[in-house]
């Protein structure tokens, strides 16, 4: 079995209206010494695989149909080894 | 300056309604061998300080203030120091 751990972050130059949303709000409380701020998800999730390669393709795929939108986001992931069949 | 990584998930046994609705989609897609899935997000940013404990006291102040929901959310953050003022 293996853990995922990814991340979903808006492409540079994409608006992201609830990056806008923080950024606005944390200036308004006054946290001018904030900035560059980049909102996205984190999802964490175990996948059954017989290897490393066959999760990593899973993952891309499961990417590119559903959790991410590669017209506007950009993904990361990194793939740990964890105990179970 | 440092650049800041927050994760922000959602608390164990909270319902986290964007959590399930990926959970059904990637099961309605054929992916069983998915399981465990969360989801929560992911910030990025930087922020000026004069060191790394006034940077984490400022982190700590905004995720109770805005950028994390404590009854319902647990963040942890990472601190790196990088070029500039």
């Amino acid at each position: 079995m293996f853990k995922i751990e990814l991340k979903v972050m808006p492409r540079k130059g994409i608006l992201n209206p609830q990056s806008t949303a923080v950024k606005n709000g944390l200036k308004a409380m006054g946290y001018d010494n904030v900035d560059n701020l980049e909102m996205g998800k984190f999802m964490e999730f175990t996948i059954k695989a017989a290897d490393r390669a066959e999760a990593e393709a899973y993952v891309e795929e499961m990417c590119k149909r559903l959790l991410a939108n590669p017209v506007i986001e950009d993904y990361t992931y990194q793939i740990y080894q964890v105990e179970g069949e």
